[in-house]
């Protein structure tokens, strides 16, 4: 499946500066064939694990999440940039490289006790990752799995989540990124 | 349908700023049984159509788009703000109370010949969706419905899209917004 993924996968040097190699998942999104095999790779991957909400991360999160949620038959919850929820909301802020960003939570989106997988296109230091898994945490849900669809493992995000106690499950790596 | 739907929308007054009534479909994602008659809905109002991709608008027909998709077994394309997408786009604008916005889409997203869904939560003055249609015709695709979850009849959107030629459906109204 692996290879499947990453062919659907588009790199655009230079975006969004200079020395970024962007890994585009719009390519694989846009095919049926490629949004397929991205939500059955991410059901799959999670052994079939109960769910009762899937969170997904701004922006590109809300595609495949709410693809995940139609397929598992659960809600979908957003995690937003900051002053984009219109309810009463929790944030944490993580570290860029440079400078701070904020996400946000509406404080009624998940119930104490709530099983949730977590969702992003990919997973780069882990930083926003970790800091939307500090927010269910903060309103009594558990995140049991963190699915994405790209991991860049030399940026070390993963042993970041893992040291958080959270699973994490990926489509494709691109070493060296 | 109308009922239920309307059950999962939560009314915010004075967001984004003062006199407005929000209409936050938040509520409506994160029940699975919501979200569920949202998707049903959306493709009930379709007459069982054939599309080629689900087209959604930045964010919140990110993640509708997205489980619609899932649901009818095709792609889905973003519609994003500008700066947003990584490869060459083509872009459109659509004025607003102050100013005006940039919507773009990647100018490969749409295959000539191509029949669109295009969605968003909800359809107010109808430019938001009217830039998105432009940006899919240009492409040499069709807008074949639109689909939002809620509109706001006084503000006559809908007459924008049908002097288009565009098929709207929707699944609940708040009439005086």
């Amino acid at each position: 499946m692996t290879g499947q993924i990453k062919d659907f996968i588009r790199t655009i040097p230079g975006f969004p500066h200079d020395g970024i190699l962007f890994r585009d998942v719009t390519p694989l999104f846009g095919s049926a064939e490629g949004l397929e095999l991205a939500v059955r790779g991410l059901v799959a991957a999670t052994n079939e694990t109960h769910f009762d909400k899937v969170a997904g991360i701004e922006a590109r999160g809300f595609i495949i999440g709410g693809a995940l949620a139609q397929e598992l038959g659960t809600g979908f919850v957003p995690v937003r940039k900051k002053g984009k929820l219109p309810a009463a909301t929790i944030s944490e802020d993580y570290e860029l490289e440079y400078g701070v960003e904020t996400l946000e939570m509406h404080g009624d989106s998940v119930v104490h006790g709530e099983r949730i997988l977590l969702v992003d296109d990919l997973l780069a230091t882990g930083g926003t990752a970790a800091a939307a898994a500090r927010l269910v945490d903060r309103l009594g849900g558990t995140v049991v799995q963190v699915g994405v669809i790209i991991e860049l493992p030399d940026l070390g995000g993963r042993a970041v989540l893992n040291s958080m106690g959270l699973s994490v499950a990926t489509l494709c790596t691109f070493p060296g990124h």
